[in-house]
């Protein structure tokens, strides 16, 4: 299956479309053990048209969860660097995600979705990069850079960590490699999304502090909650004795978590449509001190900017848990497997309903959905948290407004594990397509991604020349 | 379970015993998916007699192809110098080898058999040295050093390579890490075999190569098959219409294989009883020129030594293909799986019958007997074969008697990759115990591996202040 398509990559309303095909690899099931023998096919993106064939390098994107063509679209970086690299472009597809499905749409069932692990993921990325290399030989003939933002930049690290023989070097932006039990407080990610309104407004995060209780004791009344369910667009008004508050908090945390996240300089539809500097945007709505119900007209007004910023007008679908456009739906599994990362709320040193976390709480809750127990130490165990000292070839980029950089590697470790830290950017902006309004320090960190491609390039060509 | 038990290491009949425990270990079934969520218990055998407990180092064996103790009376090295660097020490059991079974008696049948897998051992191995470093911290508290011969060497190679976070370095002892299809020509094995012979005796090389036509003409003859039973002490006569004599072939050929592989300068019974220097032993009874049934009696002293050296007087069972002392029916399995290594002779460079490499019927061979087709690069892709640069503290010895050097690394790759060659020796003599035989080669690789553990090892400090 090989289709022509163009990817585009948006600059100001501006597309610049890359022309690349679809294809599809074979893959065992399972590559470490023979217990079931089934292969299946995941997706990969690739681009030639850069390419310098005998030469050119490869630009490999090591997919996270969700269907490879967001990534292709929103990581604008690779694309607009292969050129001067001469590079192949790939961006592969997690198995489970997309249409890299095992067992097709049954897949995610409890019985077939075992073989959902990053180790997995890693050994089919593995094999494909043999497979463009053109198969086994004394010398590999490109050098392979990964890249991979956030679970992919965890990814691109493990890739080259795990399999220095077929990967160069690895751009690992917002990779929170440290987020794992026992390595980073809990309230870490909650603490920098309470900043980041912070930096906006204090009172926007006052105001969004004070909102949890309003909100609780107003829909007690039913009324109230019919008034609450056309006010803020809610597909169906709250219903205290089902449990509907909670899920409606929860979903107004997953939101603030949301903007936080993706809180960049100017408007992108990646994982939503939303304005430039969305946390700013929406903070112009709580920037003077509320209290009842106009305080909940106004979180009412953040909610439409994200839940309908394309004018679209669906209603907030609060008890739906998926997730924005990745469709996701692989990735509560992987957390309540491997990748388990303990996340906390106190209240005091952030803007949030105090919850702490319950190990044992969700360790049951994930036995309960997928009949399984989390391995908490699986992740750790197997790529080393943060001792990395024994890798080489990796670059961990984190900008500071981001959650996720709470567990990411902040401090060089070595001269070739080094840390890039771009103090006003949200989630891997640094992957994304330039902008006008890109930071200085976005700017800096793509030379310096550059720069380190570029020697590992030549040390390749020098090792095996 | 803590049974405290002395391990005999003998030294020219004089035993010296060290004290130790045999411990049991919890390990998932799976370390890579979620599907199957059993566990089961792992053996190890611990001796803390020499621990400084607050700073001593941990020596690991990475267990391989057999029951632990077998490994653990035999690495006599370890025992040797574990008191000078006050070391713990620990053999840990492979998974399906030994007692070390997932599923009982049951576990080598073809529907449990598909998680013996080396990754899924040395995850097992990740696992153990964790609970013994006292679990997940921040630094780890004691230098881990991993030590194995032959399989377990490459175990041991790759347990650095995969989780250096774990493992501070590792001693690769006659670790075929080439030994894979396209790395090395799959003549290479047999042609040393023939070269140690060669060494011991040109007439007794050539003997041997003639001896195959010679003994399938012969037993083509009722009355002569039954007077090799009795020259031979076979258990059954060679019954040409049942592929007897293919069998009997096969045994021989194993045979000579194995006097050169552990072609030690004392007698041991490691694999199984042996006199020092087998290969010249055995030689003497074919150093003269020999033709017909004269040279087939001079064939059946030769197997009188390999298979009656303890003078218990069994027949000789050439139609079981049970490996020595290892009791290590799960080899044949992963040979069919992930470490194909493909070996040929031509009669020529060897003095064996010619049998090129077949990789579609070995694969059809595996398929009968396992229901698994192999992968034959799987091993390549998950280790690296011989692109180790990125790796480091690895030493990995060779010695050149032994025909497993024709897949080892046998020049260093860097400050941190280094190769010890020993002219003179065969199969991991270094990890032996030492013997006054032992010839200065080996001694120095001895000296050379110990200067190496202490160098990780106070670099290991450095780091971890």
């Amino acid at each position: 299956m090989q289709n022509v398509t163009y990817i585009l990559v948006f600059l100001l309303g501006t597309a610049t479309a890359y022309k690349n095909v679809t294809k599809e690899f074979v893959v065992p099931l399972d590559h470490f053990g023979f217990q079931r023998n089934e292969t299946f096919k995941i997706r990969y993106i690739e681009s030639d048209e850069y390419w310098n064939r005998g030469n050119g390098p490869i630009f490999f994107y090591t997919g996270n969860e969700g269907q490879i063509e967001e990534f292709a679209k929103h990581t604008g970086f690779m694309w607009e660097i292969a050129r001067e690299f001469e590079a192949k472009i790939v961006f592969a597809e997690h198995r489970y995600y997309g249409k890299s499905m095992p067992f097709g749409d049954k897949s995610l069932d409890n019985e077939h979705i075992g073989y959902l692990t990053s180790a997995q993921a890693l050994a089919d990325y593995a094999q494909l990069v043999n497979f463009l290399q053109g198969g086994k030989s004394l010398k590999p003939k490109y050098p392979v850079i990964a890249f991979g933002g956030s679970y992919g930049g965890m990814l691109a690290a493990y890739f080259r960590m795990k399999y220095p023989h077929l990967v160069t070097g690895a751009i690992a932006a917002s990779a929170p490699v440290h987020m794992f039990s026992d390595m980073v407080p809990c309230e870490v990610f909650h603490r920098i999304v309470t900043s980041s309104f912070n930096v906006a407004s204090k009172v926007c995060r006052d105001n969004i502090r004070q909102s949890w209780n309003v909100l609780r004791t107003f829909v007690a009344n039913k009324t109230n909650a019919d008034w609450l369910k056309k006010q803020w667009n809610l597909c169906v008004a709250v219903n205290d004795s089902k449990g509907d508050v909670q899920d409606l908090v929860d979903y107004l945390q997953t939101m603030y978590e949301t903007l936080a996240m993706v809180n960049y300089p100017f408007a992108t539809d990646f994982l939503l449509p939303l304005p430039a500097n969305p946390v700013r945007s929406v903070c112009q709505y709580l920037s003077q001190k509320l209290t009842g119900q106009k305080l909940l007209e106004g979180i009412g007004k953040v909610l439409q900017v994200y839940s309908n910023y394309n004018g679209k007008g669906d209603c907030v679908d609060y008890k739906n848990t998926d997730y924005g456009n990745l469709n996701a739906s692989g990735w509560d599994y992987q957390a309540c497997t491997e990748m388990v990362m303990p996340m906390c709320t106190n209240g005091v040193d952030d803007m949030f309903e105090p919850r702490p976390w319950n190990y044992t709480q969700f360790s049951e809750d994930c036995h309960k959905k997928y009949k399984v127990y989390p391995r908490p130490d699986a992740a750790w165990l197997e790529y080393g948290g943060d001792r990395l000292q024994a890798a080489s070839n990796i670059i961990f980029s984190n900008g500071l407004l981001d959650p996720w950089a709470g567990g990411g590697l902040l401090s060089s470790i070595s001269d070739t594990i080094k840390a890039v830290v771009m103090i006003d950017t949200a989630h891997h902006l640094d992957l994304m397509p330039k902008n006008p309004n890109d930071p200085e320090s976005v700017k800096m960190a793509r030379q310096e991604h550059k720069r380190n491609i570029e020697q590992w390039i030549r040390n390749f060509r020098l090792n095996n020349a």
